[in-house]
């Protein structure tokens, strides 16, 4: 941390009043202390959208067919979905992969495929999938993190795009908070008060089932999670070993970054949560883990969008913090007897 | 208001939860609606910065001399401000304009000259202006907006520069909501408890020695304003007249919105108010005028630099609303029995 004094030296010394930045002076600092650097380098930004299909979806937790997970990954392959959208507005690179969607998309060009396979389980009967898998899928997002930092990008964005996954999300967040189910469940894409009640039997169902498996961080992430959520967390890990900060989307990608800090608190430093999602209980979590995101809008879409959003924030305070003249490089007099 | 069915069916038509994106769809309908079309065109982007100074400075109610008015519109000049930073970050043109600085700028290159003159009165002792200065302001502001509109500009921006300049603004807001000045009034750039006390007496006693001005909105904007303040009401009055959606940055030029939609409620559908500021009071006239900002990301600097950003969020809004596939033209199942 003796970094944090030269860079609030220098915030302070730009020509504004101090601290009138607000957050953006905060979110230079802590990139700087991520980045390890008080003079952080520029560079390109990454979005990593993960997808996966998940076994609860049979329990009808989800307004969707299944179907559209796959359907989804073509929709944003041929560009046409809102991540893509707001990549292209961002500036970022967007990578789609695989973890495991419940169909055959090999043909589909452009996918990186690091599938662990078709689905996760059910976990209101048992759990999600083993713990060997977990552990492969959150390593494929270690390595994705690797890549993108060898890539020599400066900023990484998650994403998520699987039918029924604000289910798995939920549970992780009861068993890994803990807290009640009925504090961090909601609509998701907009279930029925019917179907909210069914999701929240499922998740109670989940956690009993799966109790023993919930004494720790990874076995609660392959008990509960899916192959998107654990290849999140992966990326979250990765980003912080390797001092690439990482922007985390919304509800799903945030029971992603819960289980990477239970794994290990001090990943939280690499971590800039992107916005309070609407599904309800995000703002709950966000409070419980001391978080303040960058964003409020209201959204709860997934796919990176809360992400690639506040990307473009950071990368602003991040340019505010280079670029901007100095009181003493543009002649500007300081506070009167200051 | 024929337009909101159509707008909001396509929004529903888009590959995402219907409503999922949030604010975003709010943003998208509200451009939609103020540019009078269901598929309105992309547009360069303009931020106009207005400039000048403040009789009431003479009061001590800023943490800066005068001078540095001057001095931060050189610094914009050169490229080194914050909302240059900022106008380049989100790609926005950035015009800067002396309405009446305190000080002989017509060697600076690049500075447009609507000089009413060199600063205006001290609202503790008198009228900032004539009536006749405060609608000459004015009509620079939307002789600017009519340019920008004719010139294909898709948004503007507002953004202010002058010393001293919330000393007024928050004057206005007690004047024009009404309220009481306490509730209003911050430190702006920095004052100390004496300088706070020091600012709401100046309040009180411009309130109190202009009180047979406050009647109509104008002639309170010339009592309590400034020069840049004026222009500023006169860029969005001119936004709304000519359809071309204003965002309003943060404490000051909020304050000349007041002004706007005070003398035609109307000019208020074509404004997007950027940011809560962290000035004292902001948050309050957000509240009592009924609108919720796109962003909170406690900055208190001016200049435009919130509006920067938010003009940022409002194109993504756009572009998510013009190039998002549909679930038809994508092949997406929609939702189930649906």
């Amino acid at each position: 941390m003796a970094l944090a004094g030269p860079v609030a030296r220098r915030l302070d010394s730009l020509t504004k009043p101090q601290g009138s930045l607000g957050r953006l002076e905060e979110i230079a600092l802590r990139y700087c202390l991520a980045r390890g650097t008080a003079m952080p380098e520029p560079g390109p930004k990454k979005i990593v959208c993960m997808a996966a299909d998940h076994g609860v979806a049979e329990e009808g937790v989800s307004a969707y067919p299944q179907a559209v997970t796959a359907q989804m990954v073509a929709n944003m392959l041929a560009g046409g979905a809102a991540i893509n959208v707001l990549a292209r507005h961002t500036g970022a690179e967007l990578e789609l992969v695989d973890m495991g969607v419940a169909a055959d998309l090999s043909r589909m060009a452009g996918l990186r495929s690091c599938r662990i396979r078709a689905g996760s389980n059910n976990i209101a009967r048992g759990p999600a999938m083993s713990v060997e898998e977990a552990i492969r899928a959150v390593e494929t997002g270690i390595s994705i993190a690797r890549e993108a930092a060898s890539g020599g990008f400066a900023l990484l964005g998650t994403g998520d795009m699987g039918i029924a996954n604000t289910t798995p999300s939920s549970a992780l967040f009861a068993a890994l908070l803990p807290c009640r189910p009925a504090e961090v469940t909601g609509r998701g894409t907009g279930v029925d008060e019917a179907g909210l009640q069914r999701k929240l039997a499922t998740i109670e169902k989940a956690l009993s089932v799966n109790r023993p498996r919930l004494g720790d961080p990874l076995s609660a992430l392959a008990a509960l999670g899916g192959f998107e959520i654990a290849g999140i967390a992966g990326l979250i890990i990765g980003g912080a070993a390797f001092r690439l900060p990482v922007v985390v989307d919304g509800f799903i990608s945030s029971a992603a970054a819960l289980c990477a800090i239970r794994m290990n608190p001090a990943v939280a430093r690499y971590i800039f949560f992107s916005h309070v999602s609407a599904e309800a209980g995000h703002r709950f979590v966000m409070d419980r883990i001391g978080e303040r995101p960058v964003l409020d809008l209201s959204m709860r879409l997934g796919e990176g969008t809360g992400a690639a959003i506040a990307m473009s924030v950071i990368e602003a305070a991040l340019k505010l913090y280079r670029e901007m003249a100095t009181f003493e490089s543009a002649g500007v007099s300081s506070r009167e007897g200051a």
